[in-house]
């Protein structure tokens, strides 16, 4: 940390403030005071989000690039933005920086940081920046705003509504495992490692697709972005809703990367698909009336249908190609504890 | 994390729920869903704040209870809203749990957070618990709002007007010094060290005062709260404003405790009060014409003038008993690289 000891804390806040682009219509005052200043949000709802970043727990430095790192830790939070239906405005950073991090890594972080800001549009509007003892923590702060007519909870989901989710699952967890066993011979294209591997380290927020469905007048009755596995996100929503559901086998998205991949390498690719986490892709429930409505808001590839809302509370399970319905016993995915 | 890993992520998310008593108006939807939900701020601003504390540089676990972490965290991010003379309304807090750490301590430290919730009104509506891998992490995010026209600023402080701070300064750097050396034998009654330490481990945030400045029509130019020493922290508003201060040694309030035990171990008690952070008082400015309205509103141990703006922009003086002003060379206090 000698370049950061040289600038000071002052020094480097500045420093990297410089750096930093991205601009909201929101936000009246950023860093510099003892809050960040926001305007009047008149009648629209405030929604916030956080997220932390463990060094060795949720990333390793041996694998990401600084920028991917800042990239992804923006794009995890306008995730949780963008599963309540809102958009994003305004976050705050808090850094806890280990001494053997060298300055330009912070530099690199931040570039990626301000790009993923200026994606979604977003000002960087604050934050607190302390020394780690050994590994790097990052807390990422989201605000958002919402109409209050058109905020998307997890608690609405009904009897009979269909269950739709976007782009495609399993390609992270994938890309996780892949950047795990990098030594090992996998039977695969390089670009499909490339893929599924970008997928990992830098996903895409469903930004847009949520604001299509918001901006919509269609009749959303619950949502929630893939964080930690299809199975046990969509459980989030059958506790909260007090219903349970079924998934169809057959009808999970998956990459042509994912496919290949899997299928040439004999991995579980339900599994992937079912539990891997960080897909950050978003699941949500509609009445089947509203169905055709909303599918010709967006393209084929970008939504699929993917089972159905069942009476039966707090279980799911999954339709197999000979049409028989199997509980799914494992409801939960990735655990901190 | 015998009974963490028992209780999986999800269940201690559960058991800490149901601990959480402190309410607010604010919060439309608390912890459960992807973001939390707060109401419209119609015409009001809105205000946020962070701090991250990491174990080991901010605090140690062998000197403070968890219950008094717990309120501290709360109590120095309200700090924060106070000196921009808002109200708090909501936090977040991000957790980064070691293995080492038991249940129980995590029960303590939201029982902690739960008081310091309930005394200034603010209810605790998400948040992110993950694993860490030897530190304990935490990160607070305090949301509040501010009526436009009495947000208070570092900015707007002008020449000739009047500098004061509320309660005493240098108790809780002299507080952290006796922790610190614990086995010295110090010459002081028992009751003062105790005064002391509890300044420095369980700070009240000056959230009432500000209160009373912010409802009140007096002119208030600048605000901010000490919490990196008080040279520092007036530093910032002299820079943000473009000005210079002198202050008054022989005014600078100081508890019996202080006085007592840095003259009888001999201690530097100005350096300490000067320097010493985390004191968490507001030092605030205004015109010499609203002084007397403004000292009405306080009793005579609430608040103490203790200097003046100057035109030289960006510099400090300190005026001694002789009435000579010296400048001040070590502007900065604590930095963390």
């Amino acid at each position: 940390m000698n370049d950061l000891k040289k600038l000071g804390e002052f020094g480097f806040i500045g420093n990297i403030q410089k750096q930093l682009k991205a601009r909201s219509p929101h936000v009246l005052t950023g860093i510099g005071d003892d809050c960040a200043v926001l305007s009047p949000s008149g009648k629209k709802q405030l929604i916030v989000t956080t997220d932390a970043l463990i060094e060795g727990v949720h990333f390793d430095l041996a694998w990401t690039s600084p920028s991917a790192l800042g990239e992804k830790a923006i794009a995890v939070n306008v995730s949780d933005i963008s599963a309540m239906g809102g958009e994003p405005t305004a976050a705050l950073i808090s850094l806890g920086i280990p001494a053997k991090l060298p300055l330009k890594f912070l530099q690199q972080f931040y570039k990626g940081i301000d790009s993923a800001c200026k994606q979604y549009n977003i000002e960087l509007c604050g934050g607190d920046t302390v020394a780690s003892k050994k590994d790097l923590f990052i807390n990422i702060v989201l605000l958002g705003q919402t109409n209050a007519s058109r905020t998307f909870y997890r608690t609405g989901a009904q009897t009979g509504d269909l269950i739709y989710v976007t782009g495609t699952l399993g390609d992270s967890a994938l890309g996780l495992k892949l950047l795990k066993s990098r030594r090992k011979k996998w039977n695969a294209k390089e670009s499909d490692l490339k893929f599924l591997i970008k997928k990992h380290l830098q996903p895409t927020a469903r930004l847009k697709e949520s604001r299509v469905l918001a901006l919509s007048a269609l009749k959303i009755t619950a949502m929630i972005d893939v964080s930690d596995g299809l199975v046990q996100d969509l459980h989030h929503i059958c506790q909260s809703s007090k219903v349970g559901a079924v998934l169809n086998l057959q009808s999970l998205p998956r990459s042509k990367a994912f496919q290949r991949v899997s299928s040439f390498n004999k991995l579980n690719a339900n599994e992937l698909a079912f539990h891997g986490g960080e897909d950050y892709e978003l699941v949500f429930t509609l009445p089947p009336q509203d169905a055709k409505k909303m599918e010709k808001l967006f393209q084929k590839s970008q939504i699929s249908l993917i089972g159905e809302i069942l009476p039966t509370p707090d279980s799911i399970f999954i339709k197999e190609a000979d049409g028989k319905l199997k509980p799914v016993k494992k409801l939960q995915g990735y655990q901190h504890f």
